[in-house]
């Protein structure tokens, strides 16, 4: 039996689509346990009688605009989100899902659930929309601000192995998010993190790629630094939001539009559809010692679902314990060529 | 009468959008004079006799796919491009325009028409489209991999005064591009970029903007290192074309669908329409000591004009000499500022 530590009250919309993602996913998989962290008195009028439904009670929630969560922590560790972790980290479940505050989860996530002993950054991996409707992961997403060359190629191994477990890809094809396609192209860090990901026999390195291709190529996981990869994420937010809203205005501006609107709306409906996050799942926090799933803080219940499998299907796959196995080869491996550099010098 | 030295043989389809573009350009402004930079005989076709035209001949002319533009310049400077720079070098006309290969107009404009005395760095600006139809000058979007904070300050100061001559905006505002919108987000750079532009007197600066908001945001000049802005400009690229593919395959996949789309087409043509960078002109390259315009290359006649038109504002409202009696005062005013410190300590 899979065993999920959900906050309950994480999420712009909590507890209700959290609760109702949650029952959903009961009723979908039979392998699963699901311990809802929370109000009891809020999540109550959702919540419905299940053998493998648990809730635990907490006192406080963080609130989604949580300024600054370390403090948050050193002074309450009841909050619900950090009630969930440091119930997986005593062992007595195997992964956690939440829609909260971002900063927060990935605070948490370092203080209470640790950081595999391999992995030298923690890193945020949504899975952002394509073309062929697959999705990529992308990372880091925003954790860091600033990562060196080989943290990039910890996150390309270890969102390989996601990739290849959890998204059924066939020899994942990882790209490095670039201002051009050939090699020597980018800031110094560019450069360094490309000669890492060449050289390196874990994963199937493809080349850079350039943000112009970002729904279409044919790459799994994208890798980059914290800031450029959130600012990939926000440009792609920012254009989607604002082509959405330049072609809202242009269908209200005729009659004639607005008609055949009626005619594309289920087109346009999925049109939108294939934009959604929660179509896909939530944001892999990774470089961790335990399976940490952030959905989106606007989640409805369908989104949480699906983050909720996200996580059943990384304990399924063992994927913790994979990647933390390659890291330690990985290691061993940087150990002995570094032996034989000394030794031939 | 103002010059300008055209590039008749830069962009994908080149003569011809160049040559008509500068011909509707002629026919708009009779206060211009165009100078033809070119082959003659694959220009003969559209051109036409006119007393504000000449035709400069030139034997040869950059691929669009120039990989070495350094290397062109030192064996070659009969190019079409390099030619019409060093005529307006040489004091026969105001202005370049150009929709030639990027990294060569760069190159070109550093070698040949020189860096201004006060600037420490070239830079792209793009005018990026925005919802309300006015475009926002983006920069630097691709000339410079790195960047210091104070670059981003001279770059922030010469496009305010873009902002206010040539788009016409009243105290520009400026923001920085970040992760977040607070003071203290991002990395040391952007940090270090804040307080500059928060403390100087030149420019109206509004904060951190996410690009999450790169179309509704109310600033005019949206300042950032050019790795980063070309990281955004491409994100912005890709998101529109994979959405717009996505678009068009829903569209095809039913027939009322496609009902719909003819009662549409002229709002999704709109739609299309606004996000065309046609509509709104060419990139400037700023920090030279003449005004050099540099059209998309897959320019038609329009988005050539467009261009051109800039170039034509750029010299009118005299843009060059004012950004640079203002870097000038900036300068005096950090040696006196440096001088006071130092007589302090």
């Amino acid at each position: 039996m899979i065993k999920l530590a959900i906050d309950g009250m994480g999420g712009d919309f909590a507890p209700e689509p959290i609760v109702k993602g949650s029952i959903e996913a009961l009723n979908k998989y039979d392998n699963i346990e699901i311990i809802l962290f929370g109000d009891q008195e809020k999540m109550a009028p959702y919540l419905i009688e299940h053998d493998r439904l648990k809730v635990i009670h907490t006192e406080s929630y963080l609130d989604m605009g949580v300024e600054n969560p370390v403090f948050e922590f050193r002074n309450n560790k009841e909050h619900s989100l950090f009630k969930a972790m440091q119930y997986v980290k005593d062992g007595h479940a195997d992964a956690v899902v939440t829609a909260g505050p971002t900063q927060a989860v990935v605070v948490g996530g370092q203080l209470i659930l640790k950081k595999m002993k391999k992995m030298k950054r923690v890193a945020i991996a949504p899975i952002i929309p394509s073309y062929d409707r697959q999705g990529k992961l992308m990372l880091d997403s925003g954790a860091n601000v600033d990562l060196e060359a080989e943290h990039i190629l910890d996150l390309a191994i270890y969102a390989s192995i996601v990739a290849e477990e959890v998204l059924k890809r066939n020899k994942p094809k990882v790209a490095l998010i670039n201002i051009g396609e050939e090699e020597g192209k980018g800031r110094a860090l560019d450069r360094e993190a490309y000669e890492l990901l060449k050289n390196n026999k874990n994963i199937n390195f493809v080349g850079n790629i350039e943000p112009k291709e970002v729904f279409t190529h044919e790459a799994d996981v994208l890798v980059t630094d914290g800031f450029t990869g959130n600012i990939v994420m926000k440009s792609m937010e920012g254009t989607a939001k604002g082509l959405g809203m330049i072609l809202e205005r242009e269908i209200k501006s005729k009659l004639r539009n607005k008609i055949g609107y009626l005619f594309m709306k289920p087109a346009l409906k999925n049109f939108k559809k294939s934009l959604d996050a929660s179509e896909i799942g939530g944001a892999l926090v990774i470089g961790l010692n335990h399976t940490l799933i952030k959905a989106h803080g606007s989640s409805n219940d369908f989104a949480f679902y699906n983050a909720i499998r996200q996580a059943k299907e990384m304990v399924e796959k063992d994927v913790i314990n994979k990647v933390s196995k390659i890291l330690n080869e990985e290691e061993w491996l940087n150990e002995r060529i570094f032996k034989n550099i000394k030794h031939s010098i």
